[in-house]
């Protein structure tokens, strides 16, 4: 029997400024809009993948949790499952995976991990198999895992996924590099309890809201817009933007039939803390996801007071400081 | 000189389920959509006014406060100057008028207290200048006021204000009686402290959002259904219609340009929580207004657990109950 081809892959999370949801093709991961996001830097994915050429053994999927590799939950592992066949089977390749993986930020804290996630994941697998992608191909194998926002891990500073029906729409490219401008996200953390609708279901449900057709037609001016704050660094245009998108897609999901409600009592406290301290000078603004908690994005000189007052709202259990980050990268080996 | 004529006045407030939200003419109070509201029974104004025929004093404006007949703040006593002048002028009276006005309900605890407000003091002036209105003069006066809510004040039970544009729009006309269908109103007091934005000022911003033509559109449709369920007496057919109208209502706020944020963290603690008491099987749905408080509406036998649970939930200071009621009534003698 060969050695095994081991691979270690880390890849980082995003947060949308300008949001992916929902698809015109959930099953492809055709998205009905363009999105763009800031790679982040500490919240990442560490995955490790070992190819056993022609072993005919089930995959093994491993996940760390406490410090500890277990088996993956089910659910958790179906959608990986998935992905290695696809893969494997795209590039033609017979043989058995050991996968594993863990985050570097708190499971389950309600920070896509699986941009993060399954990019790490696709890169580790990619060079086990002897694959070498471009970062476009990283971007667009990993879209397909089936989380979309997976497409803009592969690229590090500021990315934008395309429209759909563009040329270049099957992955993401990046619109500015770390270095240009270095931001800084204070992730919120108000609940750290798993959603009680995925982001999955939240995707199917976008254009059963009334709203969500005018959403697509506010989001390209409004996507031309962050792109241009980027370039000229303007934190005060970011910012508008930035928090018009964030309402907005809890708008399309509180009228959605039936409604999403992601907010949590310490949501509104935070985005309430988040207007003050604007108010008072400070170069911050807020995001969400599809979930409670809030990233607030920040100069670096405001950092330390934003991340103080954040600490001081009621119902905030963590703040984790993350900031403008690089994209994902490889080595020989197993370490996990 | 003649004895003055003296009349006391009482109206009561009611809570919307169908909003009046965006004016197209808001000095002359013609809205963008037709509403619907309940009238409420223990939420009421009372007004005295005293008419000295001939009398060249100025107007004298008290307010009750604490128990207390005090002269009304500056703000409050402009608004209703400017109404006792539009109505003294229309009837041309002159003379001096002394109004002495409270709220059956706590002062600035975020429940619509001009509805009620405007429509005793229309009355108790109307009468006390020997003028006769029928209900729908008295709503169209009230309205005239500049809160379009107290159009529906004039009637008890259910009352809808019509779409503009209508024969019949200046004023509003009832749709069923208090008795057809008793419901109570829980109202979930988060907040006594005053409104950031003033209902008037969210009016003129209302067009402003993106998203305000489609909620026009989808206004008749929802105003149906609320009709039909009140005909029917149909609980979970008018629920599921008022907590669509009352997100729709505070997302078009949330989304114009400044936008208005008026829920409070116990606000989407409150919604949580009626959501949780639907799902148990309570017969319960909430709404709110153009602020941080909700009020759920039930069945009569689903009240005291409601109430219970209402009471129990993080940051809820007070639970108002009320319950569905009749129109204004007025006596002789100034009571205040």
């Amino acid at each position: 029997m060969l050695m095994p081809s081991e691979i270690t892959a880390e890849a980082p999370s995003n947060i949308a400024l300008i949001k992916y949801w929902g698809a015109e093709d959930l099953g492809a991961v055709v998205p009905c809009n363009p999105s763009l996001s800031m790679t982040l830097d500490r919240c990442r994915s560490v995955c490790s993948a070992s190819f056993f050429e022609g072993d005919r053994r089930p995959d093994e999927i491993l996940l760390e949790r406490d410090g500890a590799l277990a088996p993956a939950p089910e659910s958790f592992s179906r959608r990986i499952a998935a992905h290695l066949v696809r893969l494997r089977t795209a590039w033609n390749r017979q043989g058995t995976l050991r996968i594993a993986t863990r985050n570097t930020f708190p499971a389950e804290a309600g920070i896509a991990s699986s941009a993060s996630g399954f990019t790490a994941l696709t890169l580790a697998v990619s060079r086990a198999l002897g694959i070498e992608l471009a970062p476009a191909e990283l971007s667009n194998w990993s879209r397909r895992s089936g989380s979309g926002s997976a497409s803009r891990s592969a690229f590090g500073g500021y990315v934008q996924w395309p429209a759909p029906g563009t040329a270049d729409a099957a992955s993401a490219a990046p619109v500015a590099d770390a270095e240009h401008w270095p931001l800084c996200d204070l992730v919120a953390i108000v609940s750290s309890s798993s959603k009680e609708v995925s982001s999955l279901e939240g995707h199917q449900r976008a254009a059963t809201s009334p709203y969500f057709r005018r959403r697509l037609e506010l989001v390209p001016g409004r996507l031309d817009t962050v792109r241009e704050a980027i370039a000229g660094r303007d934190f005060a245009r970011l910012a508008d933007a930035v928090d018009e998108e964030a309402i907005d897609l809890h708008l399309i999901m509180m009228s959605s039939r039936p409604p999403i409600f992601y907010w949590r009592p310490a949501t509104v406290a935070v985005l309430a803390e988040v207007r003050r301290l604007r108010r008072e000078g400070l170069a911050v603004c807020a995001t969400m996801d599809a979930g409670p908690n809030v990233h607030v994005l920040c100069e670096p000189q405001c950092a330390a007071d934003a991340e103080a007052a954040l600490r001081r709202v009621e119902g905030v259990e963590e703040v984790l400081a993350d900031r403008t980050g690089t994209g994902p990268v490889w080595r020989q080996g197993a370490e996990l």
